[in-house]
């Protein structure tokens, strides 16, 4: 008789998922995903009723769940739009969070078998990340994997990692215009790595396939403000892997991506998401520049701190590119604030 | 009767081979090598008679021939090491490098087709590098990828790329320290992908499957003193990579590395290599911080120019991890002469 194993962090990790319907999806993640819990964001119409497979363990927020718990804090959460994940992240009580859109499906490698896309990630949050120096075999802590040639022995220890950023087969995440011109392009080149986003370099980090270290990078993890009432979407991700880049360089954290692959199955509407993307594509030429050019001082010794600091540069800095940046620094201070009092013991 | 096609770059491109011995490794490359021109420069005894097969269009250069040529200057070339190589790379009048070791052979992709090495060094030479963004599906310039959600607009067109730096399949680039911790270890993982260094960044850079465009970076190439009368060995194409990157850099040039593989013969001694690498393992550590902070004046506009300013820098500060550095300061200067003096239209 095969002696049942536990999962790995199964009491250490929460399933963040933002959905607006049943989540039929489930039943193909049920072998890696059920012996989690789940914290699913209801978006959108609270009065609607959200199926959830049987046997899987879950706490589900609506939008008026959302209100009472923060109160006027709320306001600092999206609604329709799926950057409400975030308010999941804020309540979930364990130290790692993965999340996953209700549009994704379990890929498969190239000799044909599932990928538990949340074994990979454990794997590589647990393994450190090497962001000061490049190794061309990608993750040196990896099986049949090391450090090469001329790769300084002090730097092989890594740092901490605090990021795990999965890929996508089949619809690859492409913005509004690329999709327009290339409505029939599908991911098939499944790369076999991971690797480390080095030190200074920003990535598009994308949130359908998403895992990080939630006591390490927790509080900078927020989506943003967008969808009912904005005049942006789908920059909600963006928005947070840029600050969390950011503050992960600051605080000598690393960010891997690669593996993971989840099968995303549908492409969202391209000529919908030019309507919420057109003003990101544009201000995006300026928080570009923002972003690289920032710099947090030396007290910022907590991501609390630094993402605070970073509200303030971005009220200064980008508060003159449009109004809408003020809105989301007060936002960002509101986020922080909220964390705070929902997680006290990391407050400090 | 299929019409023969012209290899690409076919007058454009030479391969460089430095070597102690007859070239029958050559046998197994010539549907994919013939049809260019090969620089063999050869090590050690020039009464040596190297073998090259039948059928290769070369010119073949040794000892007697590098000190005729460049005279007094020919001190700048090492002798008993690799790193002799780069005397070809200063002869070539090709406006594109490739090179090689002897004991690389042709490798097979996972469906199991031989993989055309040069070809696919062409293919990254020729198209756009991307240094200042991070893109997630890897190449975007590749067939079936682009750019994904977040990434800048404005820099989608890229940058020339300066370098391509090929893998190994079989026998990883070790150092000596892992090479005798890990004697099995063999790498037998294809990673399908091609990317940019990001800016910033510096990487190991090895000589053994490199592609290189000469005239946007060639003088920056040079492999260093090695081998006969030397401290040290095996830093040769170490050093080549972290001067090209940190001028690639500063001139906007990108540098890639990934595909292609090639098949790794052999494994070279660990016992000798570490007495070859022991100083160079121990300096490394100086170095990297060195290389990491360089900055080069707005004045510095050629890669002559940057390489002589990055010659000041080395003796200014690593003369004093050893006396070692201000020679290969002056040999810098030395190679850069000498480079002009042989290639007087790139000098201006």
């Amino acid at each position: 008789m095969a002696v049942p194993s536990t999962p790995v962090l199964k009491d250490e990790l929460d399933i963040v998922i933002p959905t607006i319907r049943n989540l039929d999806f489930l039943e193909m993640w049920r072998p890696f995903f059920q012996p989690y819990h789940l914290i699913i964001v209801q978006d959108g119409d609270p009065s609607r009723v959200i199926k959830v497979p049987d046997g899987f363990d879950y706490e589900l927020y609506n939008r008026n769940d959302i209100n009472k718990i923060l109160g006027p804090k709320a306001n600092c959460i999206s609604f329709k739009d799926s950057a409400c994940r975030c308010f999941g992240y804020m309540v979930s009580k364990k130290k790692y969070i993965y999340t996953i859109d209700d549009d994704c499906f379990v890929a498969k490698n190239p000799s044909g078998e599932e990928i538990n896309a949340l074994e990979q990630h454990i794997k590589n949050l647990l393994s450190p990340s090497t962001p000061f120096f490049f190794n061309t075999l990608y993750d040196p802590y990896r099986e049949g994997a090391d450090f090469v040639r001329g790769y300084p022995f002090s730097l092989r220890e890594g740092v901490p990692t605090a990021v795990s950023h999965g890929l996508w087969l089949n619809i690859p995440d492409y913005d509004a215009p690329t999709q327009l011109v290339k409505p029939l392009e599908r991911n098939t080149r499944y790369v076999d790595a991971v690797m480390t986003v080095p030190k200074g370099t920003l990535f598009p980090l994308c949130g359908m396939n998403l895992a990080f270290n939630r006591e390490l990078i927790g509080p900078a993890m927020y989506f943003g403000l967008m969808g009912d009432g904005q005049p942006i979407g789908r920059y909600d991700d963006m928005w947070a892997g840029w600050c969390t880049k950011v503050i992960c360089d600051h605080l000598g954290l690393g960010v891997k991506t690669g593996l993971p692959y989840i099968w995303h199955s549908k492409a969202s509407n391209p000529f919908v998401n030019l309507k919420k993307e057109y003003k990101g594509i544009y201000w995006q030429e300026e928080l570009i520049p923002f972003f690289q050019s920032v710099t947090l001082s030396k007290d910022c010794t907590t991501v609390q701190k630094c993402y605070i600091e970073l509200s303030k540069q971005v009220k200064a800095k980008l508060g003159k590119v449009d109004d809408y940046f003020n809105k989301l620094a007060d936002a960002m201070v509101t986020w922080i604030e909220a964390w705070d009092e929902l997680n006290p013991s990391s407050a400090k």
